[in-house]
């Protein structure tokens, strides 16, 4: 049987940046390894479509996300948490370890915060230093408007703070044009690579509110990495061959255009929520990203049981709600090196899951919309 | 020309440790994740020398650190900080971040702070809560007596924190039987591994410690992977895959034998120290370590370009010295995958060097001296 990884992160990783990892391990501080990490700099910059310099970070994403709360929020400074799902709830946890002033803008899982929530909770709040918000809130498969944050959030003198960790690559997302002041994400995403860095980038905006801020981390101060970076160096000893490989995969991310790489994971998680509803489920998701679909179990069906069956009958897997929302949904991912033909089979797999278990389908419906969605998106 | 990597961190990795990190990435949150997480744990604690979980964390070296300041002090509580060189630094740098009040018990580059030096601060500072040292100071080649500190804090309310980060795995260390609180270490030294993972153990009396201290991070909170390891999990996405690879080389360590690897490196250590001053070379640390050999640069001899050299002409990659440092020391790591023929070749190499550059030595002498020595150590 052969494997296949579609859970939303981590996700499959091409062989040339797998190969980069098995190479020997070379100095950090050299010529080599500085000009390494400014080309990575470099491609980062595009994928944030950004002007500021993007800094990389040995850690996980929840690294990245202590360094934008650590950065920019004094004890007891109030911060604005639009949260529909476990990752806004991430930000709560990191929020709290750092004793802001929390105001949350919270909707059920399943719904997105919008804009216009955010503008009256901004209202309320003039004393907001910063707004957390998530790109795509993988919990649940939504995603949120954050080009529509942006516009209300430039109003006033708070920042916008982006978790952009699943969203990042998978799902438009325009830095500059959209007037986000921080923006997080993970290599393990839709950058086609193992976990073990994170990157954020900093508005100007944001610079000046680090800058007053005190000090409330050393290992991810991103002070030092500023510094750092304007020699192309890292402050601490950098995981330095998951950098060598995340230039492999950056450079095919680079090769499709960014753009291109959005319309790919639209029209494959369009095709991907037709060929669902032809099955006759339901999609979780009021506002569906393109990173990952959310499926909801169907009444009767064991849902965390059809994961197991599905991986250990056909190989793939999926990933299961989280927490309280565990048997209750099924998550299927289509980021970075997963293609349409990668996602069409895991729908024929789930079919022939469903159907084995006495499911009533239409076997081959799903697929066949699948396909049909498919040939006519763009 | 064939590259070889001495530098002190990142060391050589063995090409079973290397193939690991090319195989296809898997989820985080398997049962196979967690019997690898599992097995790894027991091999670290046989490392460590200790029976208290030791903790993967996906970060640098210097956020262990990080994590052993944040956890156990509270802002303005005070510190005694033992330091010798740039990793002493290292810490106070995180102390400062954290708001400390130290007391710094400081040396000249190339001396050791002692057992004596730490027991009269601790007298003067009974209100001291926590002593930070450094094992290997790598920049300066000074190992620390360790056994010494644990006896004369362990008569004291303080906790005994140890920067084990190029020591752990290359010298003698018992967390238990030398009664260290905190034990911090990266995977890219004497664990043969690339970089990107650090570990850390904490004492019972530590842990008293953390749980009356207030939280001041949430990604580096080690209640957290406490909490996550009894479940044989991780709190955050970890790096998976170097996990992964770290089990391979820990296999490799506990084969090889825990008392035989630091033998193996003291062998090695002793060998190399005669061979250098068979060339009329001076050491430079009064208490060398044997994770690596600092030797002075001589009078007349331009640092810097002799090491450029050996690299350019030879591939042997040294390491010079850090920041006022350079130039005026030569540093050879013989850490983790590198054994006595390794060495001698690198030692070949600066004999040809020097001699080429019209240095006066008796060609052979260094080489002949380290096989003579090596021969006779055991």
């Amino acid at each position: 049987m052969k494997p296949r990884l579609f859970t939303p992160g981590p996700t499959p990783v091409p062989e040339e940046t797998l190969l980069e990892l098995a190479k020997p391990v070379t100095y950090h501080r050299s010529s080599e390894a500085k000009a390494i990490l400014g080309e990575v700099t470099e491609d980062l910059k595009y994928v944030f479509q950004t002007a500021q310099p993007v800094f990389t970070l040995t850690c996980s994403g929840t690294g990245g996300m202590e360094a934008a709360v650590s950065n920019t929020l004094a004890a007891g400074e109030k911060a604005i948490l639009c949260t529909a799902g476990r990752w806004g709830e991430r930000w709560r946890g990191v929020l709290k370890a750092f004793a802001a002033n929390i105001v949350a803008v919270e909707v059920p899982y399943g719904q997105a915060v919008t804009p216009e929530m955010l503008e009256n909770a901004l209202k309320a709040n003039p004393d907001a230093k910063v707004v957390f918000s998530t790109l795509s809130e993988t919990s649940t498969g939504v995603g949120h408007d954050l080009e529509g944050y942006g516009k209300v959030v430039a109003k006033t003198d708070a920042l916008l703070a982006v978790d952009g960790i699943s969203g990042v690559g998978a799902m438009e997302c325009r830095m500059d044009a959209w007037g986000l002041d921080i923006v997080v994400t993970g290599s393990q995403k839709a950058l086609m690579m193992p976990p073990g860095l994170a990157f954020i980038s900093l508005s100007e905006k944001a610079w000046k509110k680090v800058d007053a801020t005190p000090v409330r981390s050393f290992y991810l101060d991103v002070r030092r990495y500023k510094k750092s970076l304007a020699e192309s160096d890292t402050p601490f000893t950098p995981g330095n061959t998951l950098i060598k490989a995340q230039r492999a995969s950056l450079k095919r991310i680079r090769a499709e255009g960014i753009e291109n790489l959005w319309a790919r994971h639209n029209r494959i998680a369009a095709a991907c929520r037709a060929g669902v509803q032809a099955m006759g489920l339901k999609l979780f998701a009021e506002r569906p990203n393109s990173a990952l679909t959310v499926i909801k179990v169907p009444e009767g069906v064991d849902g965390s049981g059809t994961l197991k069956t599905l991986e250990k009958k056909y190989g793939y897997k999926w990933a299961d709600g989280q927490d309280a929302m565990k048997g209750q949904i099924w998550r299927l991912s289509h980021m970075g090196y997963t293609d349409a033909f990668d996602v069409l089979g895991a729908l024929s797999a789930l079919e022939l899951v469903l159907s084995e278990a006495g499911f009533k389908l239409e076997v081959g419906a799903g697929v066949a919309a699948f396909q049909k969605a498919y040939a006519a998106g763009k």
